[in-house]
């Protein structure tokens, strides 16, 4: 690990580091900045538009109730600043969290405009599910600092940053990060490799192909197969991942009891999956499954009602 | 519905009703009578081997402080009488729960000896996770009133208990099974036709196959990937099921707007999910990444751990 980029676990060490900009003030940009901000670090949103302004404060006032409820509200919070100056944005900061639009050629003409102001030892962490770190640091200046730190949506809110360098990211910069989330009070994971999707979205889409399988060929409603999820899998799998949990049913035997005893029957539901396609008639049947689900419930109402209920399932799952 | 099975929603309709006798006393017939018990039902347990008495016992006192914890402790809990006399255990019975081991031929037997005794407008439900209700009531005298109600493990803390019936089956049998757990507190739901593995097991399998395949091709540890699940999964998941989440990702066109917008970054990731097969490299690195991620815990110790971190989260998750 580089010398001058050592950060320790207490508040006081990460505190005393300059201020973080965050790139791109839409959903994900502005729950950043709001983790950030109600952290006590000092923030400064960089986006194309003036208009940001009143997302990134709605977004902070959203996530105040919630991070104290985890805990993570700071005693000094501060409040991110909006700039379309994207040379003020950055100038002096250590960290740089990207969350633009899921465009590599913005992206690179972004981090041209960053590397021009930057610091050359400020991490520049990528929000990015969809593209490859190596992709993202073709043509940096100083590509080594560059990595993807993937959050999990809201980022004020769900604990986990997946970590994943590319072929030219430097460990320093890895570890550097990894300590700076943690210090924040993320649970990060760290790829040892890139991967399509990173880790977060790999798993969601293989439980959610499944998912719709057994709606498109109608074995259950979409409410039901949601059911199944909320009410027989979801309380388990916040507190044990699917690993953990074949390994307490093999007993004694752990993992290697489940595999002799199970997995001829694991081999068998395998095999059985669904591959379904997102055709016109499967996005119907999902579309209105869904409708009938939400039971007239609007977007708001909804949203509101799945973070209000998050939050102490969260709260739970850390005792 | 059977005018003589009617049940209300309040306890005194099903406390009002005949005893329930529970087939099998391995881990889930324990635990299915432990429910039934500290629910105030009247429990016979019927077990080849007398040796049953002390699982069931264990069971029953591990159940208590769980389900005074979820609420559903009975004001008067019964303790569950095991006996080697299937006429005993079924006559005037009026849920049959069976939990014999996965054996198709080894059911039928008892089956057939159910029916000598049982009331035959008692319900039979089983709780084979593997096998088929219409390959089960093949060649019973009364097939329409047997059914699957499979729980989640363990039946006395998962609230899932999902019902499904075969080509013999009558409505008034899964109208009325239903109604019967569902006054006892658990969340039911009804497939509407029979499919390997069910619902849960087949979403279990799903996840855990990319879960496998991101450990076996060296994209993270066993740990990490459970972590991934537990701290940016799992908490949702137990609000929330996959199809809600993905519409509250649609923003105000809800489902509509995602598939529109995020449906071609899914069908990238469906096509890259992996196919693992179970082989000795397979299963060594699972063993091995599971023994490291225990951090030598026996199994009693992350049982513990589980069971007494899964109660707060399912308490949250049903505000």
């Amino acid at each position: 690990m580089n010398a001058t980029h050592t950060i320790g676990s207490e508040n006081s060490s990460y505190l005393a580091r300059g201020p973080v900009a965050v790139l791109g003030a839409g959903t994900i940009g502005a729950g950043w900045a709001a983790f950030f901000a109600l952290r006590g670090l000092e923030v400064r949103v960089f986006n194309t538009s003036e208009d940001a302004q009143g997302l990134v404060l709605q977004t902070l006032e959203r996530a105040r109730p919630t991070m104290q409820a985890l805990g993570l509200l700071s005693e000094s919070p501060t409040v991110p600043r909006v700039t379309t100056d994207i040379a003020q944005a950055v100038a002096g900061a250590t960290h740089i969290q990207e969350a633009l639009p899921e465009n590599l050629e913005l992206k690179h003409r972004i981090y041209k405009m960053v590397e021009a102001s930057a610091d050359s030892n400020a991490i520049i962490a990528s929000s990015s599910s969809g593209l490859q770190p190596s992709e993202l640091q073709a043509g940096l200046r100083h590509p080594e600092r560059l990595l993807i730190a993937h959050p999990s949506n809201p980022p004020y809110l769900m604990p986990l940053v997946e970590i994943v360098g590319g072929t030219l990211t430097a460990p320093w910069a890895l570890d550097e990060a990894e300590a700076f989330y943690q210090a924040l009070g993320k649970q990060t994971v760290r790829l040892r490799r890139e991967v399509t999707g990173h880790l977060v979205n790999r798993l969601q889409a293989a439980l959610w192909r499944e998912a719709v399988h057994l709606v498109s060929n109608g074995y259950a409603s979409v409410a039901d197969v949601d059911r199944v999820i909320t009410q027989g899998l979801g309380a388990r799998w916040a507190v044990c991942g699917p690993h953990e949990i074949f390994h307490l049913s093999g007993g004694d035997d752990g993992m290697a009891g489940f595999l002799d005893r199970l997995g001829p029957a694991v081999k068998t539901w395998w095999a059985d999956l669904g591959e379904p396609v997102l055709d016109e008639a499967t996005c119907k049947a999902l579309v209105d499954g869904m409708a009938e689900a939400a039971e007239g419930k609007t977007y708001a109402q909804m949203a509101e009602e799945r973070d209000r209920r998050v939050i102490p399932v969260i709260a739970a799952s850390r005792g």
